[in-house]
């Protein structure tokens, strides 16, 4: 059993109806971004919030169990010493509210991964504190809402690959473009190509100490990415791949010998 | 100053006019296709063959000079041992008579670039012998004439992208798309985007020995590619980085210490 | 259940009592180092062949079946099509006579790798004829009979290393040492040490196509390292990783979309 | 003309004749083993600290400049965005206070090797602040003083291995070993083996951004290395080799299109 722990900021689902502290000097434009943001969300995730899609999608697999699920507002608690400790795949969707994270937990993700567990980060996760604590480089982007993406495989072989066929298209993707300020990737399995040109490395992979770090680009909030079956069989590929439970470590240390 | 050799094939542009040993058994409707190729190369490279397009292209910098020309039908004399042995970079344009260069060039070719000669295979080289021995995979690709092409740099400090805008148009290139069989670039520096959909690891590098060798996608025979600025410069920077002529080894050889 | 085709030069083995084609002008010293050299191997493999003592090592792991062995006189039919295409994974130990294979079965080789077949080469196989149509470079090394080696994990997490500790003590191997002239590994698992004070890449895994290259680097043919648990295992792993069986390719090709 | 900014913790230095605030709660053995320290320091530097002894070995080049020197107590004013902004190669050592570096300096080195400077670790540097920020796993590794080190080059064409030979002897050297708990080197120039019989890669590339991070392990405070001769060569090679003073970027971040 490959136990999984969801963080979804959970933040713009909300935005019809809740104020966040952030949010103290956003303007009327702003505000009302967020109320149409939160029902455009309502209605691509089927009246539930990005982690619900999530976790459905883990939850076909009889080995993967979603055992924790953390948000912006529970991530004390959500994303404790104990809940990683307890946590083999730790899965990260996040947008608008990287900064609200605290130092404090993305080293500790950080640290985890370091010793072995895996982590997955999704779409606008890109930008996200652990992934840059992960990573080292910027990760920046060019973007755009409102295009369409064929996700090409270019590593057939790979795990994460399994059982996908050579081009998934999606009808509705952001655009995310190179240049995409990462180190090389260890393993490039997906490269996406958009409607306006531009071309991405839309899935990859890299070792971080003990653990497996999988980025992949498909997935914005109001889209239907995630419920296109051949997007779930690469988050389960990728969640398998990922997981590493018979090598996690209590501590990474310089040893005299 | 550098050293170049240009191996053209110089086979379609003579189609109109010439018959070669491997065209025996072709029949009317290729005979036909190749006259009318041979008119379409003409008109794209204005009169040329496509080893004076490369020709001019490279001798646009001072320190480059094209010193030896080889085609398929002077392939002896044109890569001899002497002639390699004189090379700093081997330029390979070729499409459809890779079966006609001899197994010994292929591994002539093969052998100078382990001991430190730089080589630049060019869009159809993909399937030549030389490349086939330094990579050993099979190069297949997918394919499709009249398309367009972005390409996008993916590693902009790359020394073979100095110079060279984050995305080049190029409007009439042919498709060539992922799976891409090769292995890992050691340097990926291109990935193209094309009109159909399709993306493409259009530029890569990997060292084979003391030698570099660069594949790059764009070149189409009928297409005007090779005339737009900024891949004269990508071409011009990649002789630059393939050429290591302070390190040209006598031999390569297993010593006991 | 993986099916594994031994390749055993099976030369040496034989040096006392046959002479071999390619022995015709061999002097007098090397005639007697071929009987010694002959008995050495013998008392190290418990009066068996090279391939005898691998077959065992497969042999211990249920899922391991062991369905042919090829040598030197046998590679004809040993290595034809169809043992190769009913081969998951082929193992490859030669040292004296990698000429003498044909050019024709170095190919075959290649193309069902290419196409998914693992291969695994071990030791003197770094010269081989298919190594070398795998990797493209000259995989020339430094060599020195009668040292010591610790065979170190720089790749903890990597199946081949499963089980095996961070460091290995062979007390007698052959030293490899570098410059090793391979193209750089997809997935480096084992740098040795060696008593004399040089290093070596021992353990690398490079894809080409959809089939996995792992080089191993122990296993001198008159030592004792086969028969070393931890080495065992080493290998047992590698069969496991590089077999692919459900991704077995019938051809690949250039495909027009 | 390159330049160079050094940081040197300058701590060991110092401990006969001082005492700093870190040391607040260190023991007798502590200081006395502190006292000795620094005059072995003194001893193996000339009297001088380890940022005179580097200093001199850049301004050996004539294109090479030491700008700035930058040391534990100074380290705000030595590392200030300004002498960032105008160093094109930050050199790092430190050993004993990595926990006195400010968080803030460290992710503003990172940052800025992100936008295009330079960065060369040495040493025990491997566990300073802003290596960890860049490279995302925690280089842990085996260590031991006392001991001999044997570097050899497995990159024979890299530029950081100009005018080298294949292998540097160090009498004295210490002993650091694998595991050695980093990202896959984008380019892996040194391997070390130890009189021990321990191996480290201990020279290694990364590309981070614009900027190129390069992590070298000899140079232990008490012994000669750096008056080595070809020793200096790497480092003036690897300040050469990092330095991109025409990419320095102001700022990155993601952009819509």
């Amino acid at each position: 059993m490959i136990r999984i722990t969801i963080y979804n900021e959970f933040v713009q689902e909300q935005l019809k109806t809740k104020k966040f502290d952030f949010q103290k000097d956003w303007g009327e434009e702003s505000v009302r971004w967020g109320a149409e943001r939160a029902e455009e969300i309502a209605r691509a995730h089927e009246g539930g919030a990005i982690h619900d899609t999530l976790k459905k999608i883990f939850e076909e697999c009889e080995d993967l169990k979603v055992c924790h699920t953390a948000t912006l507002e529970t991530q004390e608690e959500g994303l404790s010493e104990e809940v990683l400790r307890d946590t083999d795949v730790l899965v990260w969707w996040a947008h608008i509210a990287h900064d609200q994270v605290s130092d404090e937990i993305a080293r500790r993700v950080r640290d985890h991964v370091q010793k072995g567990m895996g982590v997955i980060f999704l779409h606008s996760a890109h930008m996200c504190k652990p992934m840059a604590e992960l990573l080292g480089t910027s990760c920046t982007l060019r973007w755009r809402e409102g295009d369409s993406e064929r996700l090409w495989c270019c590593n057939p072989t790979h795990p994460i690959a399994k059982g996908v066929p050579e081009c998934i298209f999606l009808e509705e993707e952001e655009m995310y473009g190179e240049y995409f300020d990462i180190p090389k990737p260890d393993e490039l399995v997906f490269i996406g190509g958009f409607g306006g040109g531009e071309v991405f490395r839309s899935g990859c992979v890299w070792n971080r100490g003990y653990g497996k770090v999988f980025y992949f680009q498909p997935g914005h909030e109001t889209y239907r990415s995630y419920f296109q079956p051949d997007i779930r069989r690469i988050l389960q590929n990728a969640a398998h791949y990922t997981a590493n439970p018979e090598m996690r470590l209590e501590k990474l240390e310089c040893l005299p010998v």
